[in-house]
This record gives structure tokens, sequence and C-alpha cells, in this order.
């Protein structure tokens, strides 16, 4: 009650907390997690690895990665009410997105609300299995049960087409999964911090993180950046294409990032992975076309808005690596959630082991005084 | 960007955003709402009244009121799919909070994602049904299905036990969720104004502050303050058991506020109310023995920490209201949320309304830097 009441539209500029879980430097354009460099260790973790590395802290050893990995693989299931609630929107033609936050909320009906970490290992586990067999059921398809036997990312895709996926794409989507996994405080993130601050539980908070990453204004949308890309089709059309749109004043998608100024670290990662990826198989071209509008772009953009040292966004090679994995622009969102779900956890888990405070802004009143009743005659 | 970077742990003292919706002054213990003094209109507004109040910023006239709650009354039924998720929490015997929270999140199914009005109404409209349903199958009961020509308030009486309650029922429950409608940004309220900020949904943004509510830190929780009385059980009682547990350092549930400090406007106004409610039936001593408690209480808390001026607070006067209507202890958080849902849909429609930004504070790293990664066998 001592403290200064300040104004700042939006939160905008006041750090609410402390966290370990990650540090952006936009300036520098790097990105820490728990400590690591995202370049350190984005593209040698496994999934399971990172989760465990942002729940406690440190790598795992081979025994407790097995063990963990054990655990999450034996809480894939889905009971029958939350297929139940899938089927449902998938008669609806609800959006994937939707979808997933309905079922995300009836986990209550097989975890401990009483435990954090049931709840989170529950979230983190089932995320794949919920998008994956609503994916299917939207397609006619009915879901494919979850193989206790694959790794988390190679499962997700296995259950996506039937399929145990290659070593490399298994690779390339881990790597995915890695980039983008935990980001601070965006507004998802803080929506669960701000739900679990009131001691309320897991899924509660994950449910309420899927419905503010759902809204456009989020970011973490990669479709739109995979684009102009097919539009451009060939390699010797790029800069007609582009000069036409930035003649027009439009946007490129995939290029320019709010905070990371100088370059964004999470495009670096995952266009090192591209190349990797890319190196082989029937997907050359379109590797090869990417990176010709990429580089036509960022130059026409140093032409058109020299001032504003606009780069490749994590955006574009998001959508470049998921198309090649094999997952449709619909599965782009929902994929994010399935990574960033491991991050979400994580910050809960934190503020109720650090006994961090309840998040409670104050608002400003803009509205009149003394107001009178008026009888319904009167009005 | 060019902002000063401020540290406020919690947010505490940080004005987010202008409403008006509500205002708090603690100082002077007052409640507006809707630029109407708390006294002026909860006890003379119907529900519907109030919800019209704070949608619209104005009272409605008898034509409106009476299309706006036929149209909340027409939205009342719950799908078949909502219904199954009910039965399925009941059979896990899941709290009615965790059971709201899930079936309000298959509201999805039926409400136009892109509408935040239909959002908002059929949350409004279905919150009683949701309640009242599931809290009869967990008593083994089916539920009862919604009466269109009952008011909002009547119907959820009604949908409870069956029984077209009295007027004297009906004003006093009206009464009762009128003064909890709205009372600024809490942290269900805030949770909702975060997820409705990224241009999500309005079921998004509802659930959210659903799982927020849950939470025992959040507050709203009436129960524990009228375990005093029954413990007390008669009035010569009140002032030993009271003396014991101060002298046991124990705190008096329903009595002081953290921000109220002269007043509970809400107490005044449901202590107004129940005077009128307890005036004449067969509750008149239960009213007079929860009189004596307080007044006793107020005395002793003058006596044991004169310097705190604790007054009898919201949470009193609910649980005395509450359980002479009816209703069992289990039921009045779920009714706080019958109530809220008002206020909650009230600020998602200003956010969006006002053209108000994303909401999104900073988080400062706690965390290392530059750890190496290690290869399994290294670890």
């Amino acid at each position: 009650m001592t403290l200064e009441m300040i104004v700042r539209p939006g939160l905008e500029g006041v750090i609410a907390l402390d966290t370990r879980m990650s540090h952006i430097d936009g300036m520098a354009g790097e990105l820490t997690i728990s400590g690591f460099a995202l370049e350190e260790i984005a593209g040698q973790a496994t999934f399971e690895e990172m989760v465990y590395l942002l729940w406690y802290d440190r790598l795992p050893t081979a025994d407790e990665l097995a063990l963990f990995s054990e655990k999450l693989a034996s809480k894939r299931d889905l009971a029958q009410p939350t297929l139940d609630v899938l089927r449902a929107s998938a008669d609806k033609k609800l959006s994937i997105m939707d979808a997933l936050r309905m079922a995300a909320g009836t986990l209550s009906l097989y975890t401990t609300s009483d435990s954090l970490q049931d709840g989170a290992e529950v979230a983190v586990a089932t995320f794949p299995t919920i998008v994956s067999a609503y994916w299917r059921l939207l397609n006619g398809d009915d879901p494919i049960a979850p193989r206790q036997d694959l790794s988390h990312a190679g499962n997700y895709l296995y259950m996506l087409d039937g399929e145990i996926p290659t070593p490399d794409r298994e690779r390339a989507i881990n790597t995915y999964l890695n980039t983008v996994i935990e980001h601070g405080l965006n507004a998802s993130t803080f929506t669960a911090r701000v739900i679990i601050a009131t001691h309320s539980d897991m899924i509660s908070a994950m449910v309420g993180a899927i419905g503010a990453l759902k809204g456009p204004l989020h970011g973490g949308a990669p479709g739109p950046a995979l684009d102009m890309v097919f539009e451009i089709g060939t390699p010797d059309k790029a800069e007609t294409v582009i000069r036409a749109k930035l003649d027009a004043g439009e946007r490129l998608m995939g290029f320019g990032h709010r905070v990371y100024k100088v370059r964004d670290p999470r495009a670096d990662v995952l266009g090192t992975e591209a190349k990797r990826f890319f190196a082989e198989g029937d997907q050359q071209d379109l590797y090869a076309l990417a990176m010709h509008v990429e580089k036509t772009a960022i130059a026409l953009l140093e032409e058109y808005k020299p001032d504003h040292k606009l780069q490749t966004n994590v955006e574009f090679y998001t959508a470049l690596i998921l198309h090649g994995i094999g997952l449709p622009v619909d599965l782009f969102s929902p994929t994010f959630a399935v990574a960033r779900v491991g991050g979400w956890t994580a910050h809960a888990l934190e503020h109720i082991n650090d006994g961090l405070r309840i998040i409670r802004p104050r608002a400003g009143y803009s509205g009149e005084f003394n107001r009178a009743w008026q009888a319904m005659t009167d009005r």
C-alpha cells in the first residue's frame, strides 16, 4: 500500500516477476533458455530433455531421462470423455485450437487436481495426442493410439499419419519444439502465471494459456510466412513478386520482429536445422527456392526500409521446417502449443515452488459517479 | 520501448488499463458499479438489468429489458456434449468449480466463436444451468431443464430443487448476484482481460477466469464465515467462543478486508437485504444469532486489535444470505461465479470495444548464462 501508483497501459515495461526459464536479449539477438544459449541446446536435446531442463534446472542423467521419458509416455492416452469432446468438436468443424482448449480442460478428469507435477506431466504428455487425434477426426480418420515405445516427438508424428518417422524427421521436429518451447512472459505464459498464482490447478493454468495463444495478436502463427514462397513458385520470380508487395506497402510475413532487432536466434537455429534437413531427399528444390526468396527479401527490405534492419524471423523457418516434415499449415499453431506447454508448465511450477505472489494490477476508473436509480416507467 | 523499465512484483500498484465497470474506494468504503453506488442499485435491479447496465453502460427500457431477458433465457440449454462432461465429472466426484470450468469450455460447441456478444450471452445464460445440473448429478439426481418463463435468478434456484422460488428468495438471490457481479481487476477478471486482449474468443476468456477464481488465494469463498456462527450455536456462547479464538491467535473469518478499511459496502448492502429477508419465516433465530455473533465479534476485535478497525466483510453476509436462501456451502463459490461472469464478460467486451492493447509485462531473469551442453556420458 506504500507503493506509488504508476500507470502503464498494457503493462509495457513493467517487470512483474523473476524467472530462470529464459532471458531474451533483443538488442544482442540472444535467447537463453535455462542457462543455455538456444544455439547450444535446441539442436542437440530431445524434447524430453528440454522439458526436464526447464522443470528441474539441469540436464538429466541417462537414468533420470529414461525414467522421465517413460513416465511421460505412460500418460499419453486420452480417456473416453476427452475423445467424445473431440468427436463433437469435429462434427462442428471447430478450429484445432478450440478443440485443444476444450479437450485440455477435460484432463482434470484423470489428473490429480492437487498435484501440480502430475498436471504438468499429463498436459505435456497428452497435447500431441489431442492434436493428432483431432486432426485425424477432422479429416474423417480414426485417431491413432499413442505408442509408448516412441519418443515424445516421434510419437507425435506417428499419431498423425501412422508412420514411424525417420530419424531425420524426428530430429527436425525435436529441434523445432525445443526452439519455441519457451520465450519469456508472452501473453499465454503470463496467463498461466496469473492463474496458477491464485494457487489454482495446473490444468486450469494450461487451459487459460491455450485461450490466450489462440488470439491472433499473440504471435506464433507461422502459416503466412510460407505462403509467399509458394506464391513466388520459382526463383526467377522472387524479385518481381517481392518488389510488387513492397511497392504496394504490404508487410512481408516472416521478416522482422518486435523484440529481436539484429537477429532472431530462433531463426538461426531453425535455419541451421533446415540446411541439415533439406540436404538430402526430394525437397531440395523447395529449400533452394526458400533460400533465394529469403536472400531477395532481405536485400529488398534493406533497399526499401534501410532503417528497419528487418531480418528473417522464426516464423519463416518454422513454416519451412514444419512443411518439410510434412505438417499441413493448419497444424502449425497447434504444434506450437505442443511445444510451448513445456514452457507454460515450467513457469507455473516455478511460480509455486518459488512461493511467488498473486498477480494483481489495478485499473483506473473512466466511468461516471452518482448515477441515480430510475424506475422502469421513468427510463 | 522508450518507457523506463520498472520492477513491480505481482504488479502491485500498477494501473494496467482504465475501465468504466467499477471503482473501488477502499478508504471511503465505497464501490461504484457502472456509475451507481452499490447501495443505489444492487437491491433494486434484477440480475438481467445489472448485466445490461455493465454491457451497455445504461439501464434498459422496459422493451429493451424484455428483449434482453428473452435472449438470455433462450440460451440457457446445455448441449449433450456438455452434459456428458458433467456426468463424467460427477462420476469422478470432481469439485463444482472444476466441472464448471470444463463444461464452460465446451460452450464453444454451440457459440459463434467470432461473436464476442454471442459468447458473452451464452456464458452468462448457461453458468446457472451448468452449476445446477452438476450439483444435481453430484447428488445422484437428474438435472432439471431450465424454464424460459422464469427470471435468470429465479430459474437458477428452480433448477437446483425444482421449486419455483418465492419472490422473497428471488429478490435475495438477485441482490446477492448484483452485489458481487463486479469488483475491479481481481485475478479472475484480469485473466479474462489478458486472454481477450490477444483477440481470442469470449469462451476462452471465461474459462481462464474460472481457472483463476478456483484458486484459494483469489478470495470470494464465503463458506467459513458461517461456520463460526454454527459453531457458536446459541447467543450466550458467542463471547466465550470468540474470545477463545482470538486468544489462540486465530483469524475471525468474515471480518476485515484487504482493501476496504472503514466499511465493506457489499456487507452493508447484503446486511440490509438479510434484515429484510429474515424478517419473516422460520429462520429468525439464525438471523438473531448471526447478528449477535457479528456484534460480539466487532466489539472483541476492537478490544483485541484496536488498530486494525476490522469490520464485517462481504463473506459474512454472503454466507448468511445464501444459507438463508437454502444453498449448501458447496454452492457458494459456484454461485459467486454465476454472478461474476457478468463482470468478466463486461470487461472482455469493453477491452475489445475500446480497442485496448495486448497485456504483456516483462520478466526479470534469475537464471544462469553460458551453460555448456554435456553429452549423456559426461553428466
